[in-house]
């Protein structure tokens, strides 16, 4: 039970974000629902903008990390209940970096840690984490995701 | 029926291209065809090349997607009558960018708005789009496509 | 018999490298193994740092992400018998680049042409291959695998 486990957590499902373009936020095929990049937005502002480089604050990249993957879980409940979501099969993070940067797998933990903090062993999965040159508004992080229902 | 509707829309399918190297144009697994990143080529020419930055047309870039999408849809002809493609399941937008430019997600709907022009409703997918250092030949853009069948 | 054609061909499978971070080397989903990103480790070394560019060894990069390609079916042998790996699904390739370099498709072919040597028609695969600003401890290639079991 999804939204039990949440509240135990004390973490909120954000308000959907509309995409910014003709697609959608999350869309199932059989049992997997395959999310559209998420941004960190919270409440219509990006939480971090910008490349990482050397000397820019992990931590802050990884939390907002983490706010892709919940609003992740927004845009998979667009299309089924959030207690149906069984579990992660697959990340993709993006990091917009300078080249001095190199560690966009500690960024990417910032969700890969918090789909198993929610989802526990099945919250494990499979991922590629890479460092881009620029992503959409100018975010620091974006982030694909394949959920199991 | 894709090619009547084609055929009402006035859209030509392209002559294949093949691949730039060992690999398929598409590959079919159970009811997804995978497509490999289809470059702008036009009857052997790519309609644009270098990365995307403050100033370069914005249409001329989507246009160019738009043709990475029919590119694709020739590419999944090649494992399945064109007529048995159902619809759109996720789209992965690369272009190359400078970093003054984060309008990778403009960039992307010129391949999301043709799939549902062409496709419809089923033609509605999930997506990332992201700004790259720089593409093979390159290209302006790339776009990896999942159909359904 | 996956693991005799590799003895046929002196092929050794690497010991498995740790995930550099909170997920697994492998994901199962019915018949489909989703692979991590694998970087050229070796030994716990990387074959290669730093970004392509005009003048590297296209050779060392194909080198690379062929070792990219043999770390990935060690991860898969995490979750499942490398004898009951029929084949290549997809691949995704990621070429830390440079702006003068654009051949990420022949370095891609490092692991494309691997894949058809040891698993033959059925290690044909979709692909795409883009050029990114920089990877994880600064690796040069970083591949992405779908297996088909």
């Amino acid at each position: 039970m999804l939204r039990k486990r949440l509240q135990t957590l004390g973490i909120e499902i954000p308000a959907l974000t509309p995409p910014l373009a003709s697609y959608v936020p999350a869309k199932r095929h059989q049992d997997v629902i395959y999310v559209s990049g998420q941004l960190p937005l919270l409440a219509g502002n990006l939480l971090m903008t910008g490349p990482m480089q050397s000397g820019r604050s992990l931590d802050d990249a990884q939390n907002a990390m983490g706010r892709c993957f919940l609003n992740g879980l927004a845009a998979a409940g667009t299309v089924v209940d959030l207690d149906e979501i069984q579990g992660v099969l697959k990340l993709g993070a993006f990091v917009a970096s300078e080249p001095d940067f190199a560690d966009q797998h500690k960024v990417a933990n910032g969700a890969s840690d918090l789909a198993q903090e929610i989802f526990g062993a099945s919250g494990i999965h499979a991922r590629f984490a890479v460092g881009v040159a620029v992503l959409p508004l100018n975010a620091t992080v974006e982030l694909e995701i394949h959920f199991l229902v």
